[in-house]
């Protein structure tokens, strides 16, 4: 039976209306734990900062006014009536005719309202002779001259990466609510497919893609739970799958999904619960055997067996909903512009990924297509930098033409 | 007393040369908890990989030299003398004028060299019609075609992503050897500093640092240690500091350090062992005081308080030696160029770097200063978005001149 495949625009927007909307839950991190969490409520000062008027240079607090009218030649003479050091509120009061030490951080003492520098001086015991005027505030870091009080430091939705959390740290956050994480239940199919620390027995491979979408989802900030191997079985399938689903919030299938009478799969993924199958084959290639199933609000992906089309797969499709249910808004791919060095045909009809490797060329970066002509080849996926994309419409792209490569790195921290 | 300080470049290589060559020792790591750890040896295949020649198409399993001659309209006939299934040793062997049903990813049974596909054939209960002639292993990915045993799938010192760690399932590994990771102990200094989670003290501000920094640890590749905030005691410092030598790998201190006689820090770190100082202060805007103790091989880095100094000293001469312990080539931070928007000038001498914020400008990516007068301000950390760096001998970037930004972000995964 002939169907039209949907587009990976289709399908995308299909996945995208039955997948929640909101984050999953917030909960309280501490701050010394919350790197790589997302923020889950605005952050709103509840202090000024700096918390107090502060010198930003060693040197005398004065009075401004004092200081008006010196001229190098002509200093004015105060008198030093004590020390204001860091760390401690000022228990003197500046008045008119006196300073007082202080040095970079500390409180600007009562009175004062200026800070002379060491250059400007010169101190004789109690005597100061300062040799240049200074303006009102001026040295001076005003009390909630960097952030208000009240005044909101970061916003929820924020990934937390070093100066993020110094940031929170500064207002006094020892603890903050972050989104919980997804969890995410990775599911191996397929007669051939071995577990891993044994033998390989004769005829089988072993199981590539629980361990390259396992780590895929921890770069997407889930949390992989893998079940295992299990046969192309419908009540056994759907037993370990009615199980992921009650205890995470998206389920991965790979292997195990051709689109024929013979695949289990699909009559699994449609008796789970409503609706059932939402997108059933894409027009994409590599991945298009890629099921998607929706099961009471929780989303199934049915990737295919090969590794490369797997992971590519998760990138496109499976990636951006574990970051919406983590809270994070969805970061671009870094993407960058290089030159094809052979021309890359597209599978007619279907957006086509190629696999390529950056190389620099005469002219800047050179992409390089990878492993054409080794289908399914593991080493696809340790040799591409990235891939590009050749719309549906578009026969090739054509050697020395320019493209956008989409990385598989991505900007973190 | 004048003293020339050193450069940035002296002081890295002073550093460079005190600090240890090799990276620490390595451990075995689970496959599945390995990601974003360092691989600590070469990863060497013990098997081919397709572990045997397997079947690209679905379709029958032929003997190519049958086929030969077959015109469109004179298909050849042969006998279907079974079927093979993915996960098995074929128990069929085929000789000539037999064909066995085969599907994607199943071995190739002994006797057969290429594979129909389904399109070219029509089958009416055991007899086989074949229209189109194959070549000798067409449709066929042979043993070894991808990965063959003995070959070197990954150099150690490789930072393990998904697609890494695909590759090594790939090949049966369920463990690898990896880099230990570094410990780094944290420690904050200065009366005027007070941990979090209390009500802030009069003349007090919280320790900003500790989270910034055991945060940029992690965004490392290190485990940090976070001891607490210490005053500028002699005594007390001297023994925070042995501790922390004997229990990590690198140490760090914030805050405390001004280079001057009442500096309690430069005695500490003299006391405790050989040589000592090797950097006192660099001729850096800003993060000049930064000091640099080498300890029984060891180093210890006495960072200023400013926490935007303190970071930067930290990604500038803190992140390659923690990376370097941990294994991984340093990867440079990510670059863009940019034009700025307002004329940057320097610190007479030192090696001045300028927080930028990027915004889109008229003719591309613009660089705007962070905060310029706001000296120390926390808020310039949570708006740069890199910085750009003026050499020595520079008086100051012009507005409109184009200038290399390096962000804070970095490529991972």
């Amino acid at each position: 039976m002939f169907r039209r495949l949907m587009t990976l625009d289709e399908a995308k927007q299909i996945i995208s209306k039955y997948s929640p909307s909101e984050p999953l839950g917030s909960e309280e991190v501490a701050l010394l734990r919350a790197y790589n969490r997302v923020l889950a409520e605005d952050a709103i000062s509840t202090l000024d900062i700096p918390p107090f008027n502060r010198s930003t240079v060693d040197g005398y607090a004065v009075r401004a006014q004092d200081t008006f009218g010196i001229e190098e030649d002509r200093p004015i003479k105060l008198k030093v009536c004590g020390t204001v050091t860091v760390g401690e509120k000022p228990r003197i009061k500046i008045d008119s005719g006196e300073a007082a030490e202080i040095v970079t951080g500390a409180p600007i003492p009562n009175g004062a309202d200026a800070v002379v520098m060491l250059e400007d001086i010169e101190r004789k015991n109690d005597q100061l002779y300062v040799y240049s005027a200074v303006a009102k505030d001026e040295n001076i870091m005003k009390a909630g001259a960097d952030i208000k009080k009240g005044e909101t430091v970061l916003r929820k939705n924020h990934l937390l990466t070093s100066r993020e959390i110094g940031a929170l740290a500064a207002i006094g956050l020892a603890k903050v609510k972050a989104y919980v994480l997804p969890r995410v239940t990775i599911i191996s199919t397929g007669a051939e497919v071995a577990k891993l620390g044994r033998k390989l027995p004769a005829g089988k491979v072993y199981d590539i893609n629980a361990y390259s979408l396992s780590t895929a989802v921890q770069e997407s900030r889930g949390i992989p739970i893998y079940l295992g191997v299990f046969p192309d079985d419908f009540g056994k399938m759907r037993q370990v799958l009615a199980k992921a689903l009650s205890s995470s919030d998206v389920v991965i299938t790979s292997g195990g999904v051709s689109i024929g009478p013979k695949d289990v799969m699909p009559k699994v993924l449609d008796s789970l619960g409503k609706p059932g199958i939402i997108v059933y084959g894409i027009a994409i290639k590599p991945g298009k055997p890629v099921t998607v199933a929706s099961v009471d609000g929780k989303l199934i992906f049915s990737l295919p067996g090969h590794p490369t089309s797997a992971l590519l797969v998760f990138y496109l499709l499976v990636r951006p909903i574990i970051e919406r249910l983590a809270g994070k808004k969805a970061d671009e791919t870094l993407q960058v512009k290089a030159v094809t060095s052979a021309r890359m045909f597209s599978a007619k009809g279907r957006r086509t990924f190629i696999m390529v490797k950056l190389k620099d060329g005469p002219t800047g970066l050179m992409a390089e297509p990878v492993a054409a002509g080794l289908s399914g080849a593991i080493t696809t996926l340790t040799n591409a930098d990235g891939f590009v994309e050749i719309a549906e419409n578009q026969q090739f792209v054509d050697a020395g033409e320019k493209v956008t490569v989409r990385l598989f790195k991505k900007p973190s921290c």
